[in-house]
């Protein structure tokens, strides 16, 4: 088999992936399309499969049989595994998600758009379709949209050995499962939990009841926050999630918090590079693509232009020290630097848990300091730069004090906006940039041509 | 013992942790600060610990017990964690590390200075540092830099009696090891690899190698994308390292490839926003703080200082239209955000595995499109703008299509340089902005000015 497939391989190493992906699809050969697609890998196939038309695609996915279709859309981000379930028919489509775990099932549902999730849980069992919504009202970073409804729990008067037959029954997938037995009381409350091997290593006569631990759990509401630190603090590979009667809901398990959290990272960088609205990718429509892009630069423009119009007030100014033109971007461009700097600390900080949003004033008197420092050293040399192009100690003088009171605002800014973003309930990861860009560029600006303004006796003088 | 250390906290409720922290360890009391940490956690202890002094940080880490300090010190950041260490004598340094897992000791014993690294290493039993120095000589985001070292093998003539009876003696800490058995040949090759539960439901008399099934592994210098992606493809909770003659090293966990991932995506944003040389909390010494920071802002205002320069060689047009100086900043920033959000994209397409380093022509057509589209908008937005203001057509034609063109620019070389850098091995995360944004300044205001240099008849009109 293995030597088959790389066989196969070989044969394709001149065609580029999509096209063996679309001449397998179109040749209805399931099995040598399975074959391909676990030989080249998930990535690859993607890959690909972004690069065939939309009818290939569909192809592609129809052709592979529901669990192997399943295997590779569970592993791609969700918003574009509901992008390619979005052509499927809605049988097609359910078929497919019938072979994922709920909270993938949840989680590319959840992406699709309202008319297309609602015929897809049509054509889905309807605990199945029950289940999809019930977790889909959870915040997705909550234990309740981070949970696995699959988990295996026993009512605490059952045997040892009749778990362990039961176990041995449904021992399809027991890694994903994770190793944990869960014992509940006859009203569904969770009262403890059996690691696999205490379970066999007890006397299997007696109920779980006897050979149960007591059982930490998390409410389902506890954000990702909460789930980090408690992974963090106890060594498990799973907690099991209950509602306010301690009833259990679900399990959460460790790798899924860890995902949760790099997708978080990852997003929080895309977003203060200006990516919002949902990610791209380049296979996507071009006019989504653009509208994406330009519904952030059409605001960030905007702010520009308003920042800018400072530059206006001074044009006297300006024409009397053509000089000075040369510094207004450079004093734009430096702040927003320095501010990037103190923004990406404070999202850190927030991260690591070691502020708190309440603690601006702390994060604001460590930022004035270090500031200070910089904002004296990159004054100096600007200055110096001013002073030896034009030999005017005094535009050095102008230029450098702008830019070193500037580098402080911005630092300021940049260290404080995301705390109080975040005590707003605002996501700081897009909102940071802007702000800190607009306040720090009209700042700049009046600084350096106020500055000029007031000495401009000694400016026009050589 | 619960409520006691309720009670604990209530009394506590007053005073900030920091202060409970010194004082409990200033009063000896081990047992007490042991159950003050649990109860308020990894972040908050990790949080109120940088607010004491030095002294009295060594003074709580050295109170703990070396378990506790252990469990403290593995669940923050390795530098961070380093930076605590290098304080404490090396005897107590060692005797923490001591009770850590492989590859948190050597990823702390990786961030410590060479003199302090193999100071602590002395102190460390013969073994257990060779270990430490053997781990440290791979990539730490290669299979062998991530391998735990702890990992449960046995010869393939034990019998699963003896496996079992081995197991429950070492029934320590069976979650962080994993739930599997690892087969081995005399010569320590790998051969297969029972699961746990298999291995209680079998035969007990029989030896392993009967039981055991054919185990998939990873090279010791598979990289983390390899990683990644065999745990997408695979349930696995964890793939055994091998070196080329399949010797078994160690065990890489799925939670410590996401745990990588994360704090890879975390680590690009922050290099994005220009924190680079080594990660930055506020209560590190300032003069630290505010040198690594400065060293990226000085290269940076180089960088701003050469692309300002073009504006200086059109000085002439510059007085006799004041009215330009309003654009330069804008057409800079706004061709800044154009590119960076093509950076995003190609970022994050190269960490998905869809697009390869050498596919530069793919992006760049990709890029282009999206370009034309908003450079006009954005064009168009400008030129409205600049006609409104000083009634010239010419000037709103001037710094139109200068923004126009300048947007397809930034698109070209936001989103084909990551690529560029990846292919040279550089960490596009560093550098893809600083080159993005001098080029993209130096060709705005080229553009701009040179286009108004052209038209200068028609725009000192009105």
């Amino acid at each position: 088999m293995e030597q088959k497939a790389q066989q196969e391989t070989q044969q394709n190493r001149e065609q580029k992936p999509r096209d063996v992906l679309r001449s397998l699809a179109n040749a209805d050969d399931a099995e040598r399309l399975r074959e391909y697609v676990k030989s080249i890998g998930v990535n690859e196939t993607f890959s690909a499969i972004l690069r065939l038309s939309v009818d290939d695609r569909e192809k592609v996915l129809t052709t592979l049989s529901a669990e192997d279709a399943a295997d590779f859309i569970e592993e791609i981000p969700n918003q574009h595994a509901a992008e390619m379930i979005q052509k499927l028919s809605a049988v097609d489509a359910a078929s497919i998600l019938n072979e994922m775990e709920s909270n993938d099932q949840a989680g590319v549902i959840g992406e699709l758009k309202a008319a297309s999730a609602k015929a897809v849980l049509a054509e889905m069992p309807p605990e199945a379709a029950a289940n999809v919504e019930r977790l889909n009202r959870y915040d997705s970073d909550s234990a309740g949209g981070l949970m696995m409804s699959e988990f295996i729990a026993y009512n605490e008067d059952t045997t040892a050995a009749e778990v362990i037959a039961g176990l041995s029954e449904r021992e399809k997938q027991p890694s994903s499962l994770g190793m944990y037995v869960y014992v509940t009381s006859r009203s569904g409350k969770l009262t403890g939990v059996v690691e696999l091997h205490s379970l066999v290593l007890s006397n299997h006569s007696s109920p779980i009841a006897f050979i149960c631990k007591p059982c930490l759990s998390v409410a389902e509401d506890a954000p990702l926050s909460e789930l980090d630190e408690f992974f963090d603090r106890y060594a498990f590979l799973a907690v099991p999630v209950v509602d306010r009667h301690d009833r259990l809901l679900g399990v959460v398990h460790r790798q899924h918090v860890a995902e949760a959290l790099a997708d978080n990272a990852a997003a929080t960088y895309r977003k203060s590079q200006g990516i919002i609205g949902g990610d791209e990718i380049r296979s996507q429509p071009l006019l989504l693509r653009s509208g994406r892009r330009v519904s952030w630069l059409s605001l960030n423009i905007v702010l520009n232009i308003i920042s800018a119009s400072v530059i206006a007030l001074y044009q006297d100014t300006l024409s009397a020290v053509i000089a000075l033109v040369v510094f207004l971007p450079i004093v734009s461009d430096m702040s927003g630097c320095s501010g990037n700097q103190a923004v990406a600390v404070s999202m850190r900080e927030l991260a690591l848990g070691i502020i708190k949003p309440y603690e601006i004033m702390r994060v604001w008197l460590k930022e004035v300091t270090v500031g200070c420092i910089n904002g004296v050293i990159l004054g100096i040399l600007l200055a110096g730069v001013a002073m030896l192009w034009k030999g005017n100690p005094w535009l050095g003088l102008v230029v450098g004090v702008a830019l070193a009171v500037n580098t402080v605002i911005a630092v300021s800014i940049g260290g404080t906006v995301p705390l109080i973003l975040k005590r707003m309930g605002k996501d700081p990861a897009v909102a940071s940039g802007p702000i800190l860009t607009t306040v720090t560029d009209m700042c700049g600006f009046f600084l350096i041509l106020s500055l000029a303004a007031l000495m401009l006796p000694h400016l026009t003088v050589s």
